[in-house]
């Protein structure tokens, strides 16, 4: 159980994302203190101004791979930890009114990962059909419920539950494993537990295009193993980057400390966003 | 001049958008011959039936990164080639309908990377609007024309001026230097200049964590410049990844061509995207 000074925590909004559903899995928290926020970007922002103790947001999915703005901001705008992790599997339904059926649809609404998650579906079965974007999945199932006509939205069974809409297909998701990585985001660092995984950025000096190659050799030397590498711009020229590096371990662990010691020698900057317990030990 | 059997070039619509600007700047192309779809997905897909002789799509920007639904049909959808690359310059206007004022808009709307670039500008100066997305920069301006009321888009000048709207504020983008890189997709590889790039993807056994350092190291050897390094998930499983890199030189250049060979026994697959004329070398 984690200690919370700040008690209500920020996350993806409206009720009912798949946010929600990560953040209630992952601990417990009084409904009077979930505070939803339009943007991922405004969930991070409200946890560095302190207006929420925590806030949690979606980092990467399986099929559709990071959330950029998450780690945009994560990199760029804050100095705050990633304290947890959870996976949890994403189904996506097809809901719409009750009354309305599939042939009448003209216009289907969603978060674009999710539409972009269901591509082939949405060829295959509503060809020609309208396409809306929606800021989350939850808030284009709630645009479906107020409005009348042939809309239908992308979204989470729990949305259509709670926005008395009907589930016309369920599991349209194009491919089979498909997974959502939520982070929650504090200020705390979080302390070692033996199954831990470590999230760091390395920023690299201009025109050296060996410095991947020796940030990767750096770990490969002590045995660690990383889970994710993700270029992203650093937003000042094509072509100039930062990764993203996901390995196993905490920083308190020597091999660890060592790697990012030696890293901290060679390259511009080494941001630490945090060591936390791996998903899947916290399962356990 | 490019030798173009179907004449007609598909483009990322509607018109006026950066895509019609890039298309435009690379190749001489008669109005007539101009054909917009809806999404990066569909101009490919188009190249790919042969509707179009080739499509003109947008790959990266220089703030917001890789457009994923390019690399990914490139990757996992079709067998195509990059013919040629632009990069150009992006610069973004607020429009909005003729006697619309900054303090009486309500609503924003453009593109997720449109917004995303101007996602400062839109917190300082229109805080609290309501965002809706749209599936072009052009298609949010076109949308603003024929809607009445307090909306206003993000988008392009050329749109701005094709649908009549006002410039209510011009370079209103966070970053300094934001460029867009557009691809030229078609059905034939392009001969050696001798200032050419590759682009390939990597895709390596699971449970190798070492692949992509050995990826490197074929390179490093060469003295093969790398200009982007990109993972991006194989749809399998979180975690699970393949690597589109851009190198400097053609595959008929005897480095090139031996490092992929060594590529080949030591992963998966190497599926080559492409070597075509670099952007700066063309333009001189």
């Amino acid at each position: 159980m984690l200690e919370i000074q700040n008690q209500r925590v920020g996350f993806l909004g409206p009720s009912g994302t798949y946010t929600e559903e990560a953040l209630l899995k992952l601990l417990p928290v009084d409904d009077g203190d979930l505070v939803p926020y339009p943007t991922e970007a405004d969930v991070i922002m409200a946890v560095e101004r302190g207006e929420v103790g925590r806030g949690m947001v979606p980092i990467e999915n399986s099929i559709e791979g990071s959330v950029n703005v998450t780690l945009d901001v994560l990199a760029f705008e804050v100095d705050l930890f990633i304290e947890r992790e959870i996976v949890i599997p994403i189904s996506h339904n097809l809901v719409a009114k009750p009354g309305v059926k599939l042939e009448n649809i003209t216009t289907i609404t969603s978060h674009p990962q999710a539409l972009a998650q269901c591509r082939n579906y949405i060829t295959d079965k509503l060809p020609g059909v309208n396409i809306e974007l929606a800021s989350s999945t939850a808030g284009a199932v709630k645009l479906v419920s107020e409005q009348n006509g042939a809309l239908a939205a992308i979204g989470p069974r729990l949305a259509a539950q709670m926005y008395g809409l009907n589930i016309l297909d369920a599991d349209i998701e194009d491919f089979e494993e498909n997974q959502t990585r939520f982070v929650l985001v504090g200020k705390e660092p979080t302390p070692r537990t033996g199954h831990d995984k470590t999230s760091i950025i390395c920023f690299i000096f201009e025109d050296r295009p060996g410095s991947l190659l020796q940030i990767l050799q750096e770990f490969a030397y002590r045995h660690i193993n990383l889970t994710k590498i993700q270029s992203r711009p650093t937003k000042k020229a094509l072509g100039d980057y930062c990764f993203f590096i996901d390995l196993l371990g905490h920083v308190e662990d020597e091999a660890v400390a060592s790697a990012l010691k030696c890293l901290r020698c060679k390259i511009r900057e080494v941001k630490i966003l945090g060591s936390y317990p791996m998903a899947n030990a916290m399962e356990e």
